[in-house]
Formats: structure tokens, C-alpha cells, sequence
């Protein structure tokens, strides 16, 4: 006879699901015998740049030092990202993706018999970060598909530890402004930790988003986490990054493991963030692709949710799930959010021209046919 | 007023002091103004090969898919990696690096009132792991500074859901063999999970180690945890790796973070497995040089504990932690180990012949002075 142990897991681990990412390349190509060159993936939100050539000389040079142990403190990225947000160097917390941050938060703040609120329609790793300490997961019901501040607000009750908010938020690319950012942060109760989460700020700055940085000084328990796998093109890389009052950022240091962002990684964040040029070859490559996909799903008759991110989730007006297959079978591979409650929506990561142009055409064969 | 951010962490989290890692080269160099290329640390237990050239052969191989999420599901590796040790992919678990398989299984099988059992002198995350959840370390005075193995199982209860043993031990370099290890794992409760870590095991092959692999087909409680870290020389790139059951894999697998081992560290490792010459000339340089030390130490008339590791623990029978700093200041960074009990040893990392010998110059200078 042999134990259970599924049953020895703690409860909230046993109830976990794990979260289900955008389907491989390599996967797809494998499994209807694709050539992986043929195929486009506009599944997870990645930038469709390529990497920087600066990162990649920054790699290089980090590659003689591949058998010493990273820097645990990450010193020289803290530091810059320091000067880069305007705070000091203890405010800083790094990850290993801004996943981590947001699991630190769980495992810290989090624990059964408390509850974290965050939004429908809102990323996955919310609840199933929650789930995983034993805590209560509180959705509210969205509101045109963003955010419903106020519902929120109404969730927190006295056994609330964290409020989990995304401007933009992901997949829906649903967004608010600062006075509503202000609005909320003022009535939030000083002991609930708000993360905010800015993983697509960079697609959105100097449009009406707030800037969740500014709010720092006057909130101690505000958390801004943000990531270099978007904007910065790192997703193979898994640097995040948070930004929070000092205290916030102790616990969150003492959580996390000590060496949880590699030094291949450390390297290439610092290149990154100071290669101004991508960053803004992103923006501009974006802004392109979502006008393009616009134009063409307009072209179409469909209707999408107005998006600041480099994602858009198209509304297909029945269930996308046979579509999705359907897309895959041409070599287009982009992400069912059934499982974020949207059954009749296919999100879409915005691509190089070709790209775009190819999903549009397999879009509108899947759709006639 | 604010509220007080450490006060409402979770009770374990609050008492939890970090792991403290070997003294990086660069911040010796920055305090004391020193030349980098000029210090020699031995304080990691870092292979001092430098990277495999076929490691970085993949590693530039990998670069093109910098932008694109890492597989979270590791399947090349995991693959590599079952047939290497003879299980099925099911059994394997990634981590980043070992530690992150440490905390997994912290995570998973632990919480508050229940506990961990461990040995005195064992490697510092094992306590760490079980305090961040909130469960109760349960230290076994060491026998030899080595594993008592009945005293352990003596310190198992009805509570006790983990108990983590090490083969070699670190830092101490102890060790035992299969008789012990058969007869500890037919006393262990079958609900008690045992996490062997033989993340130096690749130093001590051929000799009278047992491989825990052999006992998993009759030990679903079981879990043998390695690391590239070490052998491999892969330290920069935080990959190790959990073998176990099926359902242990699986419990593992829905708490690890959906993309905690990065791309670029994927595909070193697959490098890294199959590069057995690498492999034999870790072990090679390894055993050289522990000779090497070991002559240098009696000739100045010092004990260690005899160890199957890739470092040694020298006794200096006095208060080793002024030796410690007067070794900083000749450019050499060892490892205190009074934070695990033993104050009158200095861990020693086993270097190239010429770092050896700066060591044991420089051991010999401030032993005299």
C-alpha cells in the first residue's frame, strides 16, 4: 500500500490548476508535422522584434562567468532600475518574471482563512497565485469588460490582504485613468496591499494611463509591478520587477529565492533598459500592427475591446474555441480566453506587418469556412 | 499613520532571515579596492572549469528566441532528463536551480503545525523552506558532523510531513552509504516525503555512495533532487531538478511557476547532460585537487572532515571568522560557516591547482601572523 500524495498536498495546492500558456511553436509543428518556420504565433503577447542587438552583446560578455552563482542582490540592475523609477535602492524587488512578484505577494501577504480581490476577466496567475497559499480568490464582475473599481472596493472586506489591479489590464486590454487611480487608491484601506499590475505600461505611456510610480510617496501600501517580457522583448528571460515602499520590499526579499533571477538575465535587463531605441521600435511596431488589425477585423464586420496593450481580444460573436482549432490548422496560433470567461473572443498579440496580414487571412478563411 | 508592512506578513515569513551566499568577486573588489581578476573565490562551491564550449554553443543557438516565453513545460529537457535517469517523464520536476525544488516541496507538503526534519550542519535552505511556510524545523544534533541517521528518524512525529537528507552533506562533505540509506528509507513513515539532495553526487560516482535513483521504484515517498550547478558549471543559469513518483512530480509540478526555468538555461542544460567529457574533467580537476589541499593542510599541521564533495571543511581551532576577514584582504573569499554551527571552520571551495595554492599561501600568512 502507497500514501496519497496528492491527499499529504496542502488543500490549496491540491485544488490547483495550473496555468495553461499559449501553445508552443515547436508543439504545434510536432503535432500536425508543420514546418516551425511556417508558423505564426501572436499567442503570448510576445514583441515580434526579435531581440536587441545590445542585449545580445550583453549576453556575450556575461558568458565567461556561466559556472559562478549570480549576483543573489542583483545589485547593478537594482541600481539602475532605482535611478529609472526614481526611488531607492530598497524599494526594488526583482523576479524571475513578474510572476514571481506576484506569487512573493501571495506567499507573504496571503493564507487560508484571508482573501486577495481582483477583477473578471483579469490574468490568470491572480487566482491560482491565491489558490496556491490556501487563500479565498474574490473575482468582481467586470464592467464593459475592464475593471469595476468601485465593485472592488466593495469586495474588501476585513479578511482582505491584497487588491490585484492591471492597467492595462490582460487579455482584455481594458484600461483606466488617474483620477480613477486616485480615486481608488484613496479609498483602499491602508492595510490592503494593492498591487498594481503595469506589465503592458510601456504600449501606453503618454496616453491617458496614469503612471503608477507617481503614487508611491503617498501610498505605503501600493506595489507597481512591472516586466521586461513585453516591451523589452526578455520573455525568454523572465526578469519582473517591484516597485513598492521599502517595508513592502523587505518582506517580499526575504520571501523570494536567492538567486531567483539568473545572471544571463540580470545582464540582459540592464541592456534593456537602457536601449531607449528598442523600446521605442516596440511602441512604434505596435501602434502600426493594432491600426492594421483594426482595419482588417473592421473589414470584416467584427468588433473587439478597445485595447492599450499589444494584445487585442476580438469578439467573434459565437464560441471561438472551434475557430481557434481552426486557425492552428493553418499555422496561426493565438489564445482561447474561454477559461477567462470569454467563450466567444480570441486574443490576439499584435506581429510584425506579415504576421498580422497572415492571421487576418487565416481569420477570414476559418470564418467562411 | 502607516500600517506596519512586516507586522502583516505571515508569522513565518516574518521571522525569516535570507539565505546568505558566498561573497561575490565584484563587491570584494568594490570594497577594497581591489582588481577582480586578482581574487580567487573559492567560497560557492563553483566548478572552476568555465563553461563547456558546447554549452555555449547552445546557449547561441537559443539567442534568436529571446522574445518568446521559455516551454514552461521543459519538454526536451524533461525528456533528456528521464531517459538519463531512467524514469518517466512524469517523475521529473524542473526547477530553478535545486533550491526552487527545496522550496517546492516546502511548499506543497508543509505549513503551520506541521514539520520538517533535518540535520545539524545541513544545508541552510532546508530551514529556510520550512520557516517561509510557517512549519517547524526539527534539527538533529549531527554525529561526526555528519547525518545520524536514527536520530533523525528518531525525530519524526506524527506531524512530520518532510524529512531532507544530503549525500555528500554540505557544507560539511559528509556521507553515507547504501546499507545506511536502505535501512533509513524502510523506517521512514511511508507518508513522510523524503527529499535526498545530491546536488554534489556527481563528485562522489564510483564511490561508496548509494544513487538514490535505485530506491525510487520501491520508495513513492521519495525524492532525489540534483543540480546543474555544480558538476555541470552551469551556477549562472539556476537549473536543477526534482526525480520522484509520479504523484509527487505532479504536486510539484502545479505549485513550480509556469516559466521558472528560463530559455536560455533549458538548453544549457540539455547541452550541459550530454557533455560527458566536461563531466569527467569536473571530477578530474575536483580530485586533484582535494589531494592537493589536503597536502597543503597537514603541512601546516590543520583537520578537515574528509569529504565526497567539491569543497572542504578545514578546522583552524580557533574562532575562524577573524581568519575569514584576514583572508578577504589577501584577495581570497572562502565561506564562514558559523551560521551552521561551525564556528572553528572555513569551507573551502576545491579551485584550479593555482587557486588552490593561492588558498593555502594565503592561509598560511595569516595563520602566522
Amino acid at each position: 500500500m502507497s500514501c496519497d500524495f496528492l491527499g499529504l498536498a496542502q488543500p490549496g495546492v491540491q485544488k490547483l490548476s495550473p496555468y495553461v500558456p499559449g501553445k508552443p511553436v515547436d508543439e504545434l509543428a510536432r503535432e500536425l508535422d508543420l514546418d516551425p518556420a511556417s508558423i505564426v504565433k501572436l499567442a503570448s503577447n510576445e514583441n515580434p522584434l526579435g531581440p536587441s542587438p545590445k542585449v545580445l552583446e550583453a549576453i556575450s560578455a556575461e558568458l565567461a562567468e556561466l559556472t559562478r552563482y549570480p549576483d543573489g542582490n542583483g545589485f547593478a540592475l537594482k541600481r539602475q532600475l532605482a535611478a529609472h523609477c526614481g526611488v531607492a535602492l530598497n524599494q526594488v524587488t526583482l523576479g524571475n518574471g513578474s510572476n514571481d512578484i506576484l506569487e512573493l505577494v501571495a506567499r507573504a501577504y496571503l493564507a487560508p482563512g484571508l482573501n486577495a480581490v481582483f477583477s473578471e476577466h483579469a490574468f490568470a496567475v491572480y487566482p491560482i497565485a491565491t489558490q496556491a497559499v490556501g487563500a479565498q480568490g474574490r473575482a468582481v464582475p467586470a464592467k464593459d469588460y475592464g475593471h469595476d473599481l468601485d465593485g472592488m472596493l466593495a469586495a474588501i472586506d476585513e479578511n482582505t490582504r491584497v487588491i490585484f489591479v492591471a492597467n492595462p489590464n490582460n487579455p482584455t486590454g481594458t484600461w483606466f485613468g488617474p483620477q480613477a487611480l486616485s480615486d481608488f487608491l484613496a479609498r483602499v484601506p491602508e492595510r490592503v496591499l494593492v498591487v498594481l499590475d503595469e506589465a503592458y505600461i510601456e504600449y501606453a505611456e503618454g496616453d491617458e494611463l496614469p503612471d503608477g510610480l507617481e503614487y508611491l510617496s503617498r501610498y505605503p501600501n501600493l506595489l507597481v509591478s512591472r516586466t521586461f517580457s513585453k516591451a523589452y522583448g526578455l520573455a525568454a528571460l523572465r526578469v519582473g520587477y517591484g516597485i513598492s515602499s521599502a517595508p513592502v520590499a523587505d518582506v517580499l526579499n526575504r520571501v523570494r529565492q536567492p538567486f531567483n533571477v539568473n545572471s544571463l538575465a540580470l545582464a540582459a535587463a540592464c541592456a534593456a533598459l537602457s536601449d531607449s531605441e528598442y523600446l521605442a521600435d516596440s511602441r512604434r511596431v505596435n501602434d502600426a500592427g493594432m491600426a492594421q488589425l483594426q482595419d482588417g477585423l473592421r473589414a470584416m464586420d467584427l468588433s473587439w475591446i478597445p485595447s492599450r496593450g499589444n494584445f487585442i481580444a476580438v469578439d467573434l460573436g459565437r464560441e471561438s474555441m472551434p475557430l481557434y482549432q481552426a486557425l492552428l490548422r493553418e499555422g496561426v496560433i493565438v489564445r482561447p480566453v474561454a477559461n477567462y470567461g470569454m467563450p466567444h473572443h480570441l486574443r490576439v498579440s499584435i506581429g510584425l506587418p506579415e504576421e498580422n496580414a497572415r492571421f487576418l487571412e487565416a481569420l477570414a478563411k476559418v470564418l467562411d469556412a
